[in-house]
């Protein structure tokens, strides 16, 4: 079990920091930390909070998941049954904290000034990235759970190609995406994308009731969790012959990856692939047709740090695991994108 | 088209405020509000933001959703690069704007440092409940989208009722039921709750590969999404002869749906529901096993306000739509929970 060496490396950072608590409010990072899988029901309902000291851990959460939180190993529960400051006041209190660092990105202004008004004299101070660094870099079981879910991508791609044809409907496939990813993982890691003809155009499509044509281009953008990890993959499938404009951006997104694959190591800047893929974009004429950046890191989120973009000043390290997924959008005509998975190993 | 009106509402709320401008960032609230369906990626990653003054409308996204953003009637298109605050500021300059309400369960702490930073002199005022108020009373033909939602979740109990059987695993019908949820609707809306034995004494079970036992009871929570609203229904099935406890238990149960529902009409308390199947419970002495409240509202999301506890201090309104969900929880043994959506007309 990790999750002892997690916790531990949060309380190195607080005790670098001179002591306090830090408030975990984001699902994923409680998992991380907790290994606590009940998701959230919504942006403002949380199943949880994770609140960590040098020396202790507790799971803050509704007696709807009493159960769970009193087998965790590591973290003692706390119900409340009112929310979450109404708990976490009296314990900050007992514990004589003077400092509590919250995740600003995940916890709401709302949280906050419900917190401050319950805790006036304790200092807030907002941080961010502190458990998702750690996450960053991923331990060798991660790697391969991650791999577990990419496999499984990888084989509802392959029935995919054989299913896909014109005279169905862009939501008929996605629903056969969605079926595939619970027979084979947990579910989706996002809601598919089956983008045909001109609404390939959008980046993000949600499917329609359109029908597949003859001579268009389809992008399908689907992942799938496996034990929480998600995984992510696009491929462009071709229903016969596609307009000349659609074949050459192919060709180019393909050599964009190939170009960029060698770029995506260890060590090396995060910048240098996005710069190389734009600067062919650019040679080609289509550089304002690619609408994102290069790829995303991927682990417990279907998106998380490091992006992988040239407006990035990192470099990538051992251990992150991020995608490729170069793409290029013409608008009435269609688009293009393929994307893979990159281990930094 | 609904859109207008909708607008035309918080326009008139932004006047008697005084003027100033609405951030919009609930990503219901933005759909309820623009018709702007794309959902977010994730708790960090908006597909877009509306802002509304007293006499103009705009819809902020990324190049992603360009496409969809352009096809809008009522709000102006405004495409941001790199985060809502590079595009917000210079539009609330431009309009010379010298305040924004935000919407502040929905905006990170993040986000309004970053609006903070780039707009000094505007006045930040946190909002709650402005756009949900709204969505609180449904007009008819939201009305009838819930019940086709709700149509189709009983579609599925029915096929449930004839496939459920000792043998099968909690995932197993988990799949089962998000498999019909796609082919009958737009898919869950939220993930199924299968808890078996004494995992049904969790109210927020997650389904595992547990096998379903002769003589347990299983308790069945789904809702099917349609056009983007959200039905929620509860069923226990019980595999032959359960323990006396349990089937006690599920006559009370529905002896308090059966007190509850007649106290749920427009004009009425809406604490009195929950009052009278609390001293029910007392009355029988599972006052404590009765983990959450008696129900909550539901259209766009599952779940809205109003809450339906003894805690409200508000009366139901005509129009509102919400679940009668008593349910009753025992450690080590299971649980039972009955739901039904109920229409305030």
């Amino acid at each position: 079990m990790p999750y002892a060496a997690r916790l531990k490396k949060v309380q190195r950072w607080l005790r670098r920091r001179g002591g306090g608590a830090l408030l975990v409010s984001s699902p994923e990072n409680r998992r991380y930390l907790a290994g606590f899988s009940p998701e959230d029901v919504s942006l403002k309902e949380s199943a949880g909070f994770l609140l960590i000291t040098p020396q202790e851990a507790f799971l803050l959460t509704d007696p709807r998941y009493r159960e769970e939180a009193a087998e965790n190993p590591f973290f003692e529960p706390v119900i409340y049954h009112r929310g979450l400051a109404e708990a976490l006041a009296p314990l900050i209190r007992k514990l004589g904290l003077r400092r509590l660092f919250y995740e600003e990105i995940y916890l709401s202004c709302a949280r906050l000034k419900a917190l401050r008004r319950k805790l006036p004299r304790v200092k807030m101070e907002g941080v961010s990235g502190v458990v998702e660094r750690l996450r960053e870099t991923k331990d060798p079981e991660e790697i391969r759970l991650l791999k577990e879910a990419e496999a499984r991508a990888r084989e509802i791609l392959k029935i995919l190609d054989q299913e896909i044809r014109p005279g169905r409907t862009e939501r008929e496939m996605a629903w056969r995406i969605l079926e595939l990813s619970y027979r084979l993982g947990e579910g989706p890691s996002f809601p598919p994308i089956v983008a045909s003809g001109p609404l390939a155009a959008r980046p993000h499509a949600e499917p329609t009731e359109r029908v597949l044509q003859e001579g268009e281009a389809v992008i399908v953008d689907l992942g799938v969790r496996y034990r929480g990890y998600c995984s992510d993959l696009t491929r462009t499938f071709f229903l016969g012959k596609v307009p000349e404009r659609l074949r050459e951006a192919f060709y180019l997104v393909k050599e964009a990856q190939r170009l960029a694959r060698p770029l995506m190591q260890p060590g090396r800047k995060v910048a240098e692939a996005d710069r190389a893929v734009r600067s062919l974009f650019r040679k080609h004429g289509v550089l304002q047709n690619y609408l994102h950046s290069l790829g995303h890191g991927l682990g417990l989120e279907v998106h998380e740090t490091p992006p992988v973009s040239y407006r990035s000043r990192r470099r990538f390290r051992k251990g992150q695991v991020v995608t490729l997924e170069p793409g290029l959008y013409f608008p009435g005509l269609g688009g293009v994108r393929e994307e893979e998975m990159v281990y930094l190993l």
